[in-house]
């Protein structure tokens, strides 16, 4: 039976308490971590959010009433304690930020029971992923769970801080708005009083930020939640939060300054850390031809080496093949790495088949300085030797290239590279590389759709001297478009807006759009920009996954309060699920039937 | 043709240029606000959210070049201005922060050319509203909003700096949620990977929080965006934002207390109002007594006035009657309205109709002591003298009755004295009176469901005294609930929760729920309860009305950026709208045909 708590006020937290009030009485309040009768003293571990406190039941402080209640205590009741603070009887413990006092109770109220949870409440718990989020109420106790998400609210709030300071004002943008083609999936959310017709959950708050610049707000931010209909991945969630800014009369070098300026107080407040500015900038095209990915994990090196000019003139088909396509031929040096054995070599080629390799071709240096190759018997000895050479192999290194068009040789290299990098445990979590990768290509040829599509968003400014660029060679157009990079993971990314009415109707005929078309699904913008538009810039940052690394963890799940799993349900709520017909029928919508399809 | 703002970096704000900085060259952007040629001088008002200030273009400073340019500029231009600041030639504008300087330009750019403006760009702007909200990012142009938006903003930010500074944790919680039953009507999200399925936008983050608490995190807080799909009012939108806070191990007064310095706080900073505390506390039962209102607008007084028992015994039947089946006559005394010509009387008899009264009863007393009434024909002279000293009736006062069931009379009288109130123009909207109103019912009867409903939801936890009450008088229990009231606007409310399993049991029982059908609703949360929870409680304000109410407003729209209008559509956006086939399709869904209805 539960007791109230009237008449009872909390004074302090449990690791509020500290030597400082030794003789004190205090009234603490939590969960019970762990309760044990040793020799006629019952000792609990108390529990709230600040950490842990020992209390000490003595029948001669607390009497046998309370002593006879304390009995019963178990783990995760709530209980409510009025004690003396005294030093610790036993020995200290260092583990503890109150290990060396302890309360010796003289009141208890059950101000809650509990039954036995489904699994322990513990740090790095190994109870299974999917039964933790069931119970995401209990999983949420953890202090683990709990230190991540203090952390999370500390970085929004230093972030909004900064931004203020700044001169940012927070606006808020709808939620219920337009469904805007040219980007992910929609959700959508059926109209009661228009039926047939549907909003849509934001993407992103893009549109209206730019409309904010258009008003003249000047500076913009909000951390937005942002909502995207696709499939799931570990760093993925259907609904995710987005630190958004948009800043007027700026160019790339202003976004980018302001930005710096946030991370490095960022990290500075949360982590201690000193960021050192600048951030090393980077183009998109060395990003590739280094680390063939546009954000490259700088933490360790195994660079790309481009060796097509080396083997140009072999006789082994694949590279020859590769080069003759108009591919190219690149490889990296896993240092050391010579004497792996067949088999993980062969689950390296396996993986680079898992990004569009047709194969992998390796050439171990042996320390005697012979080679094992895959390859070696189609070239000539002075032709692998100066391959080596420019690979800078020496003894004991492994090489492994692969030979394709640029865009698959980009995209095998640089997971390969992340792959031995995370095998060789080159990956320290306490160090944090970023990196601006700058340049991005402000369009990109779509197989599927048959035209260029926008890489960013079809409202990114051209780099000024390649505006020309955009009638003849579409695909080299450079954008003003940066991401920001934190050990190989994108945190954010932006661009400086198009606000020229001209330029931005040759990007829409660069994407294949008549005017009408862009009209129909960008009109309200495209009319804004007809009354005055600033020259704007912006960015957004994946709050998720900034936090995730600052909190060290490797899914976004373990940083948000009530994550939803790969196929975008909810364990806990078992959202979604069905509802009553008369919510479809004030919507005038039906599900469609299986045999409908 | 908009040129590039290549090589400029603005170095103020508009009304950051000031005396301080004659003599120095500045590089100002914004918009012209107006701009006229007086004898080959041209003066530009050039605006920015900061306000305005004057430029000067002559051919001597700027060059022949520059001053054909500036000929050119038209309203809402976009510029850049690079000048010499200097004292204000012609004479100082008193009412400009920069009245006393102008800048003497000796570059321009114009960076974007604009179109003529639907409707002029200016405060108080007396265009319709629907034209101003097609328009609504030119209607955002306007220093009022600006300010309004501003404000908002300033709000926000001292909220979250004080409830971060009290311990509280700001944790986000889903908006692809589960569909709950017990509230207003849902917004749903049809979900793609579970056809069939769908998920609910969440009309508070109630239940989440409440977790939150189960789970230890002792103190959280959001501004949360909320969704109700109900038909609009004026201070009612389908998405609103809600400041929304819980606390764990408190009482009643431990909310109000970090309240009431909240609002003290916002008030002094945002607007230098210093709120006396402790804020004036009301029940629910005096509330209702004494302004006929659950939100008493405590700026004037015109209480009503219980007449049953002096009115008890006469021979109207107007009275008789109501007092006959249970109900009560009040009246309020609008002092000084005796001479209120009649066909204003008849307008308040037909507002008092609105508000579910059969009719309104009155009495002028006249100068000369005579009275002038509906009803004084059906009753003896010492009866309606008794009636108007009961009332505090002076000559030259109008007094009006209701008589009815007493919430009919409370609905009419409680409107009836507001409406009068801003007819006689006695609200001061520079005046704040803040109210706690508290001890509201638990539970209300409605006719159409033909059971008990929870007034605020079913886990406010009742008054202790009152819990016995739930079984044999459902409707006489009062709740641990509280609503803040300002102006006679309810900024905000919330309750002690529930947290022991047999109060919760019976009050499900009093709600006419199953077990079954408990758990089928809520039983995430009852599971929760079962690992012990702590005494906890809340409260959410609504934003959008606290903003209005401090920026003076009349209607959440001019505190919203992008507000929608009645029909909860977007004038700007159009949305709602139609969507792609494919989509609905991927949705496993269909829109019902008008001929199935």
């Amino acid at each position: 039976m539960a007791e109230s708590m009237t008449g009872l006020k909390r004074s302090h937290r449990c690791t509020e308490v500290s030597k400082t009030n030794i003789g004190e009485t205090v009234t603490v309040m939590g969960w019970v971590q762990k309760s044990r009768n040793k020799g006629g003293i019952i000792f609990v571990d108390l529990r709230d959010r600040s950490g842990l406190l020992q209390i000490i039941f003595e029948e001669s402080d607390c009497g046998a009433e309370y002593f006879k209640k304390a009995e019963k205590l178990r783990s995760e009741f709530v209980i409510a304690v009025v004690g003396k603070v005294t030093e610790r009887a036993g020995s200290v413990n260092e583990n503890l930020a109150t290990g060396d006092i302890e309360v010796r109770a003289t009141e208890l109220r059950i101000l809650s029971e509990a039954e036995t949870p489904p699994f322990p409440i513990e740090e790095d718990s190994k109870t299974k992923e999917d039964l933790r989020l069931k119970y995401r109420y209990l999983d949420l106790r953890r202090p683990d769970i709990q230190k991540n998400l203090m952390l999370r609210s500390k970085v929004a709030n230093i972030t909004r801080q900064f931004l203020i300071e700044e001169g940012f004002l927070e606006i808020e943008t709808p939620m219920l708005t337009k469904s805007t083609p040219e980007g992910a999936r929609d959700y959508l959310v059926p109209s009661r009083v228009h039926p047939g017709n549907f909003y849509a959950l934001p993407q992103s708050p893009q549109l209206f930020k730019q409309l904010l610049m258009c008003s003249g707000y000047d500076r913009y931010f909000q951390i937005a939640r942002c909502f995207r209909d696709e499939d799931l991945r570990a760093d993925r969630q259907p609904e995710f939060t987005q630190i958004d800014m948009e800043l007027s009369f700026v160019d790339v070098d202003d976004v980018i300054d302001v930005n710096e300026r946030l991370l490095k107080k960022l990290f500075k407040e949360v982590l201690d850390i000193d960021v050192a500015l600048p951030i090393q900038r980077m183009t998109w095209q060395e990003a590739m031809d280094r680390f063939g990915s546009d954000k490259p994990d700088l933490r360790f090196g195994m660079e790309l080496v481009d060796v097509t000019e080396t083997v140009k003139d072999c006789e082994f088909v694949v590279f020859k093949g590769a080069i003759e396509n108009g591919g190219s031929v690149r490889g990296i040096n896993a240092k050391g790495q010579g004497a792996m054995p067949r088999k993980k070599i062969d689950a390296l080629v396996s993986f680079a088949k898992d990004y569009g390799a047709k194969g992998l071709a390796y050439l171990a240096v042996n320390e005697d300085g012979t080679y094992k190759s895959s390859f070696a018997k189609f070239m000539k000895e002075e032709e692998l030797k100066a391959l080596v050479e420019k690979m800078d192999g020496e003894s004991g290194d492994l090489l492994l290239f692969a030979a394709d068009k640029n865009k698959v040789v980009y995209d095998v290299l640089g997971a390969l590279r992340v792959h031995l990098a995370e095998q060789l445990e080159l990956l320290d979590k306490n160090e944090y590389k970023f990196l601006w990768v700058t340049e991005f290509p402000l369009l990109e040829y779509s197989e599927e759709q048959g035209r260029y599509m926008a890489m960013h968003h079809p409202f990114t400014m051209p780099m000024e001297e390649d505006i020309p660029l955009i009638d003849t060679e579409p695909g080299k157009v450079r954008a003003k478009a940066y991401d920001i990079v934190l050990n190989g993971t994108e945190l954010g990314g932006g661009s400086v807006r198009i606000f020229q009415n001209h330029v931005q109707e040759k990007m829409f005929e660069a994407l294949g759009f008549t005017k009408e078309q862009a009209y129909d699904r960008f009109g309200f913008l495209l009319n804004a920009f007809k009354y005055g538009v600033p020259p704007h810039a912006g960015l957004a940052y994946g709050l998720d996954r900034l936090v995730m690394l600052m909190a060290k963890e490797d899914s976004i799940r373990d940083v948000i309060a009530f994550p939803k799993v790969k196929d975008a349900s909810c364990l806990m709520t078992d959202a979604p699920n069905i509802v009553d017909d008369i919510q479809l029928d004030e919507l005038m919508i039906e599900i469609k039937k299986k045999s409908e399809e």
